[in-house]
This record gives C-alpha cells, structure tokens and sequence, in this order.
C-alpha cells in the first residue's frame, strides 16, 4: 500500500463528519508513485514518521481481516443516515486501505480484476464515514453517506427485486426498493399525496384527509406532541409512550411530505449537530438562546 | 428442494407481517421426507397443484440468481426497523428456498458444509419479511425482525468492531456497534442518561438540562411541535421544516430514554399500523374516534 494512502489519516478520524467533501480525487489513482514521491520530498521528518506510523497501524489491522483464498472480503456499503444497503462488493487489502485514506468506499473487481472506487465513473461517490469489521473479520461495513444514486441503473440502491413480488408474479410492477420502517411510511405517505388529484370513492383515507387538511393535520400534530408529554407527566406505561411517539412521527412525517422534506435530510442535521461529543450541547444551548 | 418447503408460501406473503410466529420450527429438519409424504397423501389436489406452481416458481427465482463457482451468493441480514446490518453470510438455493418457506434467515455454512438457519441453536431466529436480489442478482438481503441478539457473542449484530478507532488504538474500549444516525444519537441521548448520577463540574449540557428537568422537556416538546407546524402554516422554507422536525426528534427521544423506549420499539409499531395496505387508514380513523 503506497504511503500517500495515509497522509490523510489524521484528519479521517471523525466517526460521522458533516458533509464530507465531494471531490477528492487525489488519492484514486493507481498510479500515484510521482505524486508521493513529490509530497515525501517536500513532508517534514515528523508527518513522515506520521505517515509511517499510521501505515503499520492500518497494516496491522488489515493484518486481523481474515481475507479468503483470493484475497477477499465481503463489503458492504451502507447509508449512514438512513441504514439503507446501497451496495455490496468485494475488497482486497489495497481497497480498505484505499478506502481508510481517501475516505470514498473502494472494492476489487473480480470481474476486471482490478481496485475500484464507486462513483469513479458517475460521480456518485460513497463519501465513508466509519468502517465497522464483523466479529469473524471476514466482512465489512463502509458507513457512508452516497452523493447521489448508488445502483449503475439509477436506482438509489442496488437492492430493487422483491422475491416475494416475483413469485407472486409482480415482476411487472415497478421496482420495489429494500425499505426499512421508516422509509416504507415515507414511501406510503408520499404515494398517498401523488394520488391527491386522483378523485376517490368512499371515504378518503386518513393520510389523505391530513394532506389535504393543513389545519386538522397541525391541531393533530400538537395534539400527538401534547399526549406524548403526558405520558410522562401523568407517569402513564411504556407502551402508551411508544404509541404515542408513533402517532407524533406518523403526522410529524405527513407535514414533511407536503413541505416535500425527506427523513433523510432531518437525519442529515442530526448527524451534523449530535455526532461530534462536545459540540452537540453547545449547538443545541445556542439554538435555544 | 423438497415440496414440502413451499406449501406455507401463501401465508408468506405479507411484505411487513406484525411479530411473525417465534416456534415454527417444522421446516428447518433436514430429514422431512417423511412428513413431506404424509402431509402429501392428505393434501387435496388443489393444495398439490397450488405447491406444485409455488414450487415453479421459486426454482424460476432461483434459476435467476447468479450463484458463484460453489453455487453461493452472498445472503445480508438486516433489522427491518433499525436497518441494522445484523450479519452476513453466504446462501446456496436450498438456503434461500428454506428461507422463503421458513421465513427464518437460512444460510449455508461454508465451514461445516450445511445449511444453518441463524437461531437453530440460540432460540434468536431472524423472522425474514422480505427478501430483495440485488440488480446483478448475485446478492440478497434477508430484511427480517431477530428475535435477540444476532452475533454468538451477545452482541446485537456482528459489526462491533470500528476501524477508525481501532487505528487510533481505542481497541481496549467496549465495542461500538456499527450505528445509523438515529440510533447513534440514540445512544448518546442513553449514555448522558447513564451519567445523571455522576457530578459535573461546569454548566451541564442541555441534554443533561432536559432528561433532569422533565417540566423543561415537555415544553420543549410542545414548543418544537408548534414550531414544525408553523413551518407549514406560515409557508417557511424547506430547511427551516426540516430543522424544526430534527429538533421535534431529538427532544421526543429525550422523552423516550426517560420512559425506557426504543426508538425499535416505536418503529415496530408504525410498521404494525402501517404496513398493511387498506388497514392502514382504517386502524388510524379507529385510533382518532
């Protein structure tokens, strides 16, 4: 593993950084010799025994993966904020190292044999926030957060075939994405507001009614926000409390959608006030000042 | 693949059920021969026919997944609510047709040269929802419900192990779960719980302020539901929405770690609402009578 895989190490370690830097090519290419040959000529004694420090460390770890006969383990690449699975490849040594320094999810290609990083060719890098290793330490997490869609046809994650749709002979319907809860109730509320010009029969929806009805579904919502609080004033049971954190979100999300506001861009702010220990008191104080 | 795996596959074919049976543990024998044949010569010949079509279709599925030289594919298991990537290993036809009959997340150990079904031994099944290919169909997710921790160790998955922290050798702290956003936040929230005990010097941080002053916390939570609703009547921005809705979070889960609820177990009821199309909207108009 070339050196110039780690200069960058230092400023790596900040396990959910707030939207890391998009372009960052520096450390894809494969042949970078002339360019760590320039950077050492010019790096003071004391970032070179940096350098090499940090380069045993990863090499120790690397040394702990249990890589199978071809050198390989399973690695998954997986939405930070959201948990969805974006993609899963294989890595050798050479594309965890990359991965570690450049910070952009790396795999070998077994198929072409050779290091790639996702995004090289579209853009849509996968920007690594943390790198997790299984208990067997034959296979790993990249953390990340994707520029844009991670499938090569579009499709935010590779994972689109439902096989209980296909033996039910729903192969036809769209693609169907892997969606977790909370991602599942987006995608509900949101085709419920896409049908809103469709005129319906029979009573309309409860969804549909709050979509349609700013002032119910603002009164429901202080409402929810009123009952959750008083499950703890009134000292009322764990399962009132769940229930009513269930109804705060359920509307909570419903505004989201006709403010056309993702899950994923309030887990975005999240991320970017609470996971750096220290800031996140002092950013909350000063919005509440 | 024995018949006998397919004549539940109508009754699987609810995308999100509400806690699946624990205890079925009739199609995990390896040896069924026996019940297969019984269960045959009582079976009407509808029910044959209607096995013998599921049974079609199902080596259709599997005929379209690219096994590899030792006919696996790689098989993720990952929390349909928390999208916690619980473990990974490796799936040959009779695992994922095991599987989809089953509905508990079937491997074949490459070790041991076998099938396993996670919990066989533990009692912590992984009651599979759904089951995704990935687009080059060499991939699949297991999106599943465990019933405890997944990894032989107790850990509540396998990915514990970070390597940022381990490069930084934080190799002697307790194990970090490979976290998403809500649930890193999560466990913060839950480790500031953890210290009200302990004395602070300086001015406290604000999620200390909260989870000791619960009259402050429900006006906080009252005040950021009010806010959110603003964002919608007063026409804010689309930031500014998603903003309030972060602090609505964070301040619920305040609420939530003092009443001992996991954000899980929220999840777990929304999906239980929702999951099911056309009962959604009934349940919800029940629950506002």
């Amino acid at each position: 593993m070339a050196i110039s895989h780690l200069h960058c190490l230092q400023s790596v370690r900040v396990a959910f950084p707030c939207r890391p830097s998009v372009s960052n090519n520096y450390y894809y290419g494969r042949d970078n010799f002339t360019r760590k040959c320039s950077s050492l000529v010019y790096a003071s004694t004391n970032n070179l025994n940096r350098d090499l420090h940090l380069q045993s460390k990863v090499e120790t770890v690397l040394d702990s993966v249990k890589w199978d006969d071809r050198g390989l383990a399973v690695a998954i690449a997986q939405n930070v904020d959201t948990g969805a699975i974006l993609m899963q490849g294989f890595a050798n040594r050479e594309a965890v190292a990359t991965t570690v320094s450049s910070r952009k999810a790396t795999f070998y290609s077994r198929s072409r044999s050779m290091l790639w990083t996702k995004g090289e060719t579209s853009n849509n890098f996968i920007n690594v926030h943390d790198i997790f290793l299984d208990c067997d330490r034959d296979s790993i997490i990249y953390l990340g957060k994707p520029d844009g869609p991670t499938c090569h046809t579009g499709s935010e994650t590779c994972y689109y075939t439902p096989v209980f749709d296909l033996l039910e002979n729903q192969q036809d319907k769209e693609d169907k994405l892997a969606l977790t809860t909370l991602y599942s109730l987006e995608s509900t509320i949101a085709q419920r507001k896409g049908e809103l010009e469709v005129p319906q029969s029979g009573k309309p929806s409860w969804t549909r009614r709050l979509l349609l009805d700013e002032k119910l579904l603002c009164s429901k919502i202080r409402e929810e926000a009123d009952e959750l609080c008083r499950t703890l004033e009134d000292n009322e049971d764990k399962p009132r409390a769940a229930s009513e954190m269930a109804d705060v979100l359920y509307h909570a999300m419903v505004l989201l959608a006709l403010k056309d506001v993702k899950m994923e861009e309030v887990l975005d702010i999240l991320r970017c006030r609470f996971s750096q220990s220290g800031i996140e008191e002092k950013r909350s104080r000063n919005s509440q000042a």
